[in-house]
């Protein structure tokens, strides 16, 4: 029997990133960008205006106050998306809107409701053209609401770390640098396949001794959760040559998953066949609970899983063994222990020494501590546990008892 | 100006959630079920072995020992999947699978492990036929190893309600209950119209005063990402008919979203098409920093946004505000507070009073508590820094200083 950690660097061992697909820009949400983005130009582009106001030199705007206002001509009108005509002179404003490129010769801009406008200044119109005055009733700094251009993203910049997971803000950044397209890895492609006689199709008649197919359910929908591409291979009867059929069927696929038939009873078919296939397994047995009769190994080069049969080993066995190939087939850098806090137990659990337990938890956050109770029993059939569960509650190999009030590992679901 | 929490209430007041839609077992991950689900059957259906190896009446074993074993007869071999042809009785037992039905007469299962095949045993074979007898070795409880009928779920139960997100556990139960299809709500339609002279496609060539059109490819992914479909509207220039045209466009969806357009700009031209166009707005700006020029209200009876046109602006009011509204649509029921922590922060802060702020940050668990800290530059047009932000860390409007070292309450993103 092999512990946890060895059994997952065996695992982990040969597993390759996958290659590379171009996707747009609408269809990147939550891959995996397969290398590093840099950025093509500064964003912004050109300096721009953070406030509705007006542009001028901080200079002219010295000693200003609500009392002693400074006036400036306003010399033009300056939108968002467009260019000034004019360059600015000492004495003078632009009026501009938030984003507006910040015209030449201004160096900040003040706030519209540090000001105001007036129609005509005393002494100050020599001229018999009709000009616009405003006043400001505040000093600025240099530089004072302006973005400065690069201010987010400097020219040739690495804005993003190949192996990043995307999410909107990724997105909203490609699109600001004006990217469509972008590499991002494949996604894995897994094979299910149910197995044994007692399992029958969801939506047939349920006889005595039979139950249904769940297994091929909740992986499948493990498998679209964690960004890969299921494909099922239906269920296979316990017969060797239905099974070696069906397995074979999972050949076109990065990995393949199998579900029941690798525990030590007689009719547990999927280690022999396995075997004459030649298949290279590693393990068939790891120490946790649940899960423990855990098969892995290489057929014709691709990674093979036997999980166990019962539902809820089936999907404790793919959060910790599946899901991390999953990962590195994608080349997600992501460390398992960002998802790990802990928890204070909230009940005394008793356990078998020399097994890893994966308890499933609910665990919240009360008042500046987690506290993570089980969600029932821990049966490994008991799959409504699974769905109440938020995280495990992981208990290690040493341990015979734990109390309620000790702090305990968690991992957190989803 | 409207404080969140009385704007995150005018904006939910009106909120309907969607209709009802049918989907299979396979389309059901990540929505939301529409009624409560009530067991058909029992699961297990039939009381089942949870091991390999002999089912018996456990009286039989009393005073069984490694060293005193007690010896039944094989009368029959039970795969999972088939049914005993014939009762046990006392002195006998049936070689039994893991999954397999417990036969009549059983009221338990000896592990394979605790037990020894015997060919014949001296002094108790009295007929000439070839009988199959096992050693047992140890003392078995009445119900051991059995998975009792309806362990997991009791027929008539309610096992999943009305309002709750569907993970791969609950796929996993509806299908152990054979159920293929279930009614979810309708995923909410969104429209995100971007607004602006400045604003270009992505994929077009930069000039002076233009950017790229970030806002719609980061809302869209935000709508995604929270189970609605989103519909791109395009760019509208700063023309009230083509404004009010793409407006219209959206109108077939259960919710509008514009970026940009809002502030006392004089070109901010939403407001004035808005108004135009019948809707009721119910307010223009909201006490938050980033996003305090925000707009909401009905237009022909469906729900619309102005978000600003800041990328970061659009994205936080996302978060604040229309998440909250699809999740009501959808029908999930969802507390905020289950995402919020408190850390401690990494820095000061110094903020406008009367304002609430929401800052990027990364925060991350260390040693028993978490600790936030700023990724960076917090300009509202600064992107990068919500793209490294794991979560949002949330300022009181009445503070006005926040030193490094405070609790602050902390919101995770995604």
């Amino acid at each position: 029997m092999i512990r946890v950690e060895n059994a997952l660097n065996t695992v982990l061992k040969d597993i390759k990133t996958l290659g590379i697909e171009v996707v747009t820009l609408t269809d990147s949400l939550a891959r995996v960008l397969a290398c590093d983005i840099h950025s093509n130009s500064s964003v912004p582009a050109f300096g721009n205006s953070a406030m509705d106001g007006y542009a001028l030199k901080s200079h002219d705007t010295r000693g200003a106050s609500g009392k002693y206002p400074k006036v400036l001509e306003v010399i033009e009108d300056l939108r968002a998306g467009y260019t000034a005509k004019k360059a600015l002179k000492a004495g003078q404003a632009i009026r501009i809107m938030t984003g507006a490129l910040v015209p030449d010769g201004a160096d900040s801009v003040v706030m519209v409701e540090e000001t105001k406008k007036v129609s005509s200044v005393k002494c100050q119109v020599s001229s018999r053209m009709k000009k616009e005055f405003v006043r400001i009733f505040k000093e600025i700094k240099p530089g004072e609401n302006i973005r400065k251009r690069g201010e987010d993203i400097k020219k040739g910049e690495r804005i993003i770390q190949k192996g990043t997971l995307l999410r909107s803000a990724h997105i909203g950044i490609l699109a600001s640098l004006g990217i469509p397209k972008i590499k991002v890895t494949k996604k894995p492609r897994i094979a299910v396949l149910a197995t044994g006689d007692e399992v029958i199709g969801v939506g047939k008649r349920l006889t005595p001794g039979k139950l249904y197919n769940s297994n091929t359910y909740a992986l499948y929908s493990q498998i679209i959760n964690c960004g890969a591409i299921p494909k099922n291979l239906g269920i296979a009867k316990d017969r060797p040559a239905e099974l070696a059929a069906k397995i074979e069927k999972g050949l076109d696929c990065d990995m393949i998953l199998t579900s029941g038939g690798v525990s030590v009873g007689d009719y547990d078919l999927v280690r022999d066949v396995l075997a004459k296939m030649g298949a290279d397994i590693k393990f068939w047995k790891v120490a946790m609970r649940p899960g423990k009769p855990l098969a892995f190994g290489h057929i014709k080069g691709i990674p093979i899983f036997g999980l166990p049969g019962n539902p809820v080993s089936s999907m404790v066995s793919f959060e910790v063994f599946v899901l991390p190939v999953i990962l590195k087939m994608l080349g997600l850098k992501m460390d398992f222990r960002n998802n790990e806090v802990e928890a204070i137990i909230e009940e005394d659990i008793a356990k078998k020494k020399g097994l890893r337990y994966f308890l499933r938890a609910h665990t919240c956050w009360d008042n500046g501590v987690y506290f993570a109770r089980t969600t029932g029993p821990q049966g490994s059939g008991i799959l409504k546990s699974m769905a109440l569960a938020n995280s495990l509650i992981i208990l290690p190999e040493a341990e015979e008892r734990i109390e309620k009030g000790k702090k305990v590992t968690v991992r957190f679901l989803d």
